[in-house]
């Protein structure tokens, strides 16, 4: 199935996933392409992002930070959409806005949850380094992880959306910036291109070892995106008063039940309390009333100078988002993982 | 050994403690009145203080965050001390002292760790509630836990030095204070006494299930100083934002391995990242600098118009200093467990 101008692919929840997503866990669909009422404009899909956090909402339980995805219903996720048809006063016909049209060609809105991608060359970077990753990037590492000069900032996932981003920040603080990504290629490119001081692939034995070894002066700052090995390979090494925002944790999105034991969790209290450290949570969903003015102007700057560089990774075609999806939730992707879905 | 005026009483560490301690690690010894150097003080020990965090220094690994007592040296601990001889300018013999003789009759100082107990009445305060303990309670719930009116803030330990503080502290805020202590008697003293909206006996069967209908609006602060299963009865609670100064893990002290599985780790952080927690561990040693004089301030102020109220657990004699910590441990203090080593 193609696109055309006519029929709306969609790709829906076929399955709830047990572990990771699998193909048939996705369906593909044609419907009609809906008609826009008053008051609404109809999106037709450029590029879709595509993000960790999607696998959590295909859940039936466990906790969520967004409706999760009825089986069905089309998966969701955020887009760079060209408006082509306009009931709206505030849209007009063929802008670009940074909407919530999920993995399909077509969508309705009302226009509350639309943006316009003014000046942003490529339009792609609305969902990336100038969008939720990049924003994600900045709250949890400025706000939560508040590098200092001189400090050692441990990012893993460091050649992906948000760590890259992460690391480049930290680096315009002063801080000595040690990545942690899969395969030698991503860790060239995180020391050669992005500047970072070191890099560590994580599919190399003795992990805990050689990130001691990296690090001789303990982590200060560890931005957690991954969990699992990387985690425990960290915790011992963090500095009194170290800082960990905690932005995912994509090792066990697809965990079914807890792992074996022992019970490590008093062990993580109580290097909380020995060492004084600042753990915390967010959701870039809170913050974007107080801080998205703020990161728009810091990143447009850094984007000019060419103090932050980033990375794309698209792939073309609605219908392959599927498995591009689960390569991401297994480390494939290098960079920012879009479909280009159509032509802008 | 009775107290004399010529002979140093001290209880030293005899064995590192396998779990719990015992009676037997600990060794009341007879040595010689030191005698003062000139820019020394010679102090003799009116009050010591009992606190949770000496175990920690007991054991020969693991992370403390004060210096550990060697075998043999005598215990550690805050003390309230009358100079008896002085050679240092600053001090004058009669006067009475904050500082840090450990678990002793007589000490000598170079006045460099010692406070003016100025006009506390009585002084044991200044190792209670206007000292490490309220000052403890005061810095954790108000930097870090930041309680707003209306916030419900679960105290465990709610009868203790630390817990009983932050819960008067958190209904002067405007919160809603549930607490958790051992034992009915301690119960109803914290709610008909200190004016806890609730308090919840830890001993009765069922705490999850109670703390749940206790906290019908989930938990928006919890006070960590206990761990184990007063912090699994509080995890699935706590609400999105929830803040948790973790400030002890009494219950994890005596642990000498992990518990059995399986591995809550990774639960821990996802239920941080989910909820947007903040979750940090301190050690009130760091904050003197910064906080200690807004804190004595305030607090004088509430214990004048009695809007906090202190309980003192006295101990008489310093050899019975060991069963005290003992309990301690166990949870058999009521109040804030002080030994009363001499008249002052």
């Amino acid at each position: 199935m193609s696109q055309t101008d006519t029929v709306n692919r969609r790709i829906v929840l076929a399955a709830r996933p047990r572990g990771l997503p699998v193909p048939e866990d996705f369906r593909l669909e044609q419907v009609e392409v809906p008609e826009p009422a008053d008051g609404q404009v109809l999106l037709r899909t450029a590029f879709l992002s595509l993000d960790p956090y999607m696998r959590n909402l295909m859940d039936e339980v466990g906790p969520v930070y967004a409706p999760r995805v009825e089986l069905g219903a089309p998966m969701v996720g955020a887009t760079v959409s060209r408006v082509i048809a306009s009931r709206h006063p505030r849209f007009r016909e063929g802008e670009l806005v940074l909407g919530n049209a999920g993995w399909q060609d077509f969508a309705l809105s009302d226009g509350s949850d639309l943006l316009a991608v003014d000046g942003i060359d490529p339009p792609s970077l609305a969902l990336g380094g100038l969008g939720m990753t990049g924003f994600t990037a900045y709250v949890g590492l400025l706000d939560i992880g508040a590098p200092k000069p001189g400090d050692t900032v441990v990012v893993a996932a460091a050649s992906g959306a948000v760590g890259a981003v992460v690391g480049q920040i930290a680096r315009l603080k002063g801080a000595r910036v040690v990545g942690i990504c899969g395969g030698e290629e991503k860790c060239r490119y995180v020391v050669d291109e992005l500047g970072f001081d070191a890099c560590l692939d994580r599919h190399e034995p003795e992990l805990a070892a050689r990130l001691a070894v990296a690090c001789p002066d303990g982590i200060d700052v560890y931005f957690e995106n991954v969990g699992g090995e990387v985690f425990d390979a960290v915790l011992p090494l963090l500095n009194i008063g170290a800082r960990v925002p905690v932005c995912g944790i994509i090792a066990h999105y697809n965990d079914r039940t807890l792992r074996d034991g022992p019970d490590r969790l008093p062990l993580l209290q109580s290097t909380l309390l020995q060492k004084r450290i600042r753990m915390q949570g967010f959701v870039i969903l809170d913050h974007y009333a107080e801080r998205f003015e703020a990161f728009r102007r810091d990143m447009l700057v850094w984007l000019r100078d060419r103090q932050v560089l980033l990375r794309e990774d698209r792939v073309d075609g609605l219908e392959k988002a599927p498995a591009a999806f689960i390569g991401l939730l297994q480390g494939r992707n290098f960079g920012k993982l879009l479909v280009r879905v159509a032509e802008t």
